[in-house]
């Protein structure tokens, strides 16, 4: 079975391509998995993919990876990076590897944005970069799960 | 197809009429929407109603609206007001103008209710008048619906 | 002799309908109060109007409620809602229920309008709505005096 | 009917055992809640335990306990309880007395764990003692539902 | 021309004997005047007392004591206490000395009276003692001018 | 019609001269509205200076400005700078630009001596350099208006 | 048995009129507690003072009240205003009401010393009016006690 | 020598059973270390007790248990736990494992007893639980030299 | 001239390879740059390397980038990020776009290194990432410039 | 020898003209330098002028001055307003009074931008005039100087 | 009768030697005091030292140096550094010179370690060089007693 | 070849002598380096001292230290203690042990001279003892080098 990676989208990413284009782009999700996952197939790697806007939905999408061969996780928390300790005992319960990625620059964004309940937790945090963001982060995790074979 | 006016209810407001009526009054959450129902009818407008103590219910209802002619949203984010940046950004990505209500005064309780994460966002904030704010919130949306056709 | 209701106007609402228009709207103070004294009078009820940019004033103005058959304060205090203790223990004084009014949604401006000196002893607060917030407002006296009755 | 002790284990403690062993002890929720319901049966007294990663789950949960003869709520909110106003209001509405209980010293930890939005309103808070926390929190509900009988 | 002490009395004190007694007392601020004089009167000193609910009246009420024979103020400065810096330059540029009386004692009450903008340059604070608050700082400042005669 | 500039000082500037000189400087009021009148004649404006102790006398006076030919305004808020929201919005009601001047240097006093409720909406603060400021704010203000001719 | 007032002197005040005189006159403590004795005397009552710079001593010497006919204790709490929840609690543990003092005024000093873990379960606070503060709150007690006789 | 538990009651705690009863219960402290103490010997365990007012005293004495045969120590702080740092000094100096207990829910009190200098290096913390608190406590004691024996 | 795109290394990045290479990593700053030239190369672009450990020789050499053909600025400001406000400027001052680039995540730091001058006013930031965080950053500047010709 | 007035220029201010000239004017340092010169020459005084985007250069220059004839520095600290404790202390070093001068309305930006290093040391500060702020200070500086001979 | 230095050693600082070695050294407390004295001797001084759990006996040894020859203090306050306010007044009452030391570096410590109320008022404080702390104290005792005979 | 020390004197300090001299004293910054030159060749040490107003030479002296054979770094890092990350990276890059000298008690200074950026990676911290603060560090260093040969 070959090594997965799993990649999280957080609350109303659904609505990409749909909500607030200036600042989030125009692309749809559907589009931004398709693209990440042929991204991994050329590295002979499984992508999984899950968009929740329910954080219970997806503390329990991060549990079932233990029981997969997941060896790594992008994650864009989206609203639940501000207020989601869930999300954050989640992710150190499975003790999987992650990368915190967001669309759009937070810095420049509402104060409460600024703060994150993963950023210290993460391998790395990537924001601003739009779509780019998820592929760096997807190229960074290939390389890690290949060096380790 | 008549224009709807979605109200929202958040999270513990099931148990309106049972908690606390000295706080919250006596009327069931039932009664409290067949008054709105009825007030809407007047104006030959459709009101739509939603309750869930589940914030991933309340995102995926307001996404919902894209896609009927909601043209106004009356929400009572209950607890949501003050942890919920899921339920700003469900709001902001459907661009769905909406107004605040709380049935008590949150001014006069704990500290933490002083704070919400949508009264920036929304055009107004009723608070403290128990069920009398919704039903002037409604009459508000019908005003705007109507004046802007 | 019939009960009043006073409607209380706090400083720099007399340029109402001059200053920021797009802000606060087009209607003078004088449309406003007319068309509030035209809607008390539906209920049989007295409406009594004041505006002062004095703090001192408006203190004065509503100890004096004390000696008319004044059973509901409605109040925008605009500015002095952030500044003034005064204003405060003069409606505390008095012991005359009051709700606080605000034209514009003072969540969504600056910083030190978001904190009120008067909002924990209010029955309740109306925000954003523009002059519909003082009519809902007065409904909801107008109701309360009736009810009691 | 006798009466019920309702325990109830926020997010991620589905993965007592599996999960930072060395920070939660060994035993699996299942071995918990074995031990529990044996210790309530040598009371007479019903035990019903519930886990949920979802909060809306939880308050579903708590409400419906209105409609069972549960005298007591044991509660590990986990990381619900730096997070979760719907929580505490549902706690709340139920008015059924409750302790909270951490099986690590939640003061030893992360700044964000020293706060609770339910302690207050707790009889009390056990925590740092692992599962005997738990065990603990039942004597005393089995004790004051014995006495009050 | 004998020397004078000046009494301030700032907003809403007039509502004294009225006002939430249990707070304040029951007598009126004319009782509390008149005692006051008669206390000054047994030592030869003349007594002048004001109360406004402006604060510009009484900015004014001080700068004007720069042409009496004024050697000694007594001011509970109320709601201005917390908010007036104008009051505290009035104070300071006439460098006439001033006792801050409270009737009731502020501590207790809500965390905004606990500031004042007068108490460090005040000769010093009396909170909490009603009406023997005034004679007690009459009494001080009865002392001090007699003394530096 | 010529142009006029009016030059608004606060509480207690009334007193310049014989109030803490060593801070303030010598020259009474009167020697600077003089100076300032002289220097504005010798640009063909008229100048108008206003002083009050009253926060409510100084917005009715700006607000009248409206109605005159008042194209720039000096203030120097004196305590009003750290409390007054009503002057703010008085300044943004007639909205003509303003300098604000203060005699002493703010940043080196009291702390709350560092907060201006009108700073962030004048063009520009000129503090610290006594009479000076106020002639090098009409010497700027003259500039603009007959720059705009 | 007559009716018994307690003056507690906190830590250092041994050193009075030694210590920094200039702040805290130059009575002694002996001086004090004569001048009080002989005031109590006159009016039929005891007086009972103690001074420890020992917390331990201060607070089992509070307790020891209640088996004393003790029916007010004025204190200076010294350095331990602001650093003693065992005193507040030995003050609230016996019931006994009390006035607190002090010789300074506190307001004019360092920031730490402006907060008091006793002032809001106090009847009143004097501070700044040096033994004169004393002999005050003694009126005070006395007063209290007669009139409740 | 048998192994010895050490229970320490801070300040106030001797007024048990007389200080505010419906806050602390109607034992006195003499019936708590009773049943301690009869609790301790069912297992073959010492126990010893102290309480003291004065915080060196319980320094002292948690100092002297180094010397003695104690393997835990049970403490409720009282007062202290918000304001002794050499209390904490002691426990982390002699290096015996303790549990935090306080008889009321501290985090229901005042802001200033929801801060600890003991909690983040005890083993555990028990609150609001009454007495149980300490026989909880105890009993966890107990368990724990037992199984290292 | 072809289009070149600048990386700049702040304060102590000269020590790569040396310095903590458990946080930083073993490859030096050479290492680093020649990587970045070749992947440059790959792509027709210029890239131009600078490092300095002087504040201001990295403001002068961004005001330099003006008169060159600098498309696009990979900044690494180390320690700078939390203190230099003269970065901010200079960065807006030229108007080149940039991206912030951290080898080590600083999130899981010092809580001062949370804080940055220029994050807001990037395009984006990446950190956690090692090397890779400059390649991506590089990757990213060579699309932006060739979709722009 | 003449006196002679030291103008110092902090960093970035290079950029002037090219930079944002929305928000700092069109004209050049090198204008700007020109027109102070005349304007000193007209007094016959000397006007040096310095910009360095390098701390260090700008202490060095500072204390040079001591060394020459410099009776005054107006000094506009651009970025190192905000971030330097040396060039606070160097001014203190030297003991030359000061004026800090800003071009644009700092108070109108961000809110980091509103913390000085100088502001309670200099003379006064003048802040939004533009380059008149530069020559109002040497107007100042003049005036200081001619009077003092 | 020779000038004496007085060294006091705070709370818990009795257990040195046997409490936390690898942060506080292998000497006990006599040790060290041996070696202050051998040092005090060598230039005909005489040492005093002094430890107490006892805030009290420390305040009142403070005291007692009043009518002994100490002419300078050298006090390592331990835990009170940052909970007493009586040992700061009880050192200021007795105006004898004093420096502060600490074992270990504090500021490498909690953040409560990192506040003391005495350190303002000392010569100098020195922390974290162990042992050496103390006798570079007192070589700068020795230096002033003997350069100001 | 002999072991080094380096003595680094941040900005301002080759003032000493000449600044502010009842706060720094009357000796030279080369005064001082030529006694702690003198006090090193004692021990057969070598001292090496820099000084630099320019903070990026003194990271660049620190980053040289690794190629000589310095052992202990002595700083007085004045204005650059509470501004510099860069000095602070420097230093742990290097990771030679350093102690940091204040001349003065930076304690008794402005509030934001109590904050390091370097004091927690210190050895040690020496304020307020003036010259005796860089010979007492000396001596320490002295006594780690020849104690660990």
């Amino acid at each position: 079975m070959s090594s997965t990676i799993l990649v999280i989208h957080g609350p109303n990413l659904n609505l990409l391509g749909k909500r607030e284009p200036e600042v989030y782009g125009y692309l749809t999700l559907e589009d931004i998995n398709q693209q990440l996952t042929a991204q991994a197939k050329n590295s002979s790697l499984t992508l999984d993919t899950f968009q929740s806007n329910w954080e219970g939905a997806i503390v329990d999408r991060i549990h079932q990876a233990q029981n997969e061969n997941i060896k790594f996780i992008i994650i864009n928390p989206a609203a639940l990076t501000h207020t989601s300790v869930a999300l954050r005992d989640a992710l150190l319960g499975v003790a999987i590897p992650f990368i915190e990625v967001h669309l759009s620059n937070v810095h420049a964004r509402e104060a409460f944005r600024h703060q994150s309940y993963l950023s210290d937790k993460a391998i790395g945090v990537i924001c601003g970069l739009g779509v780019r963001g998820y592929s760096f982060a997807l190229d960074y995790a290939i390389e890690k799960i290949q060096s380790s074979n």
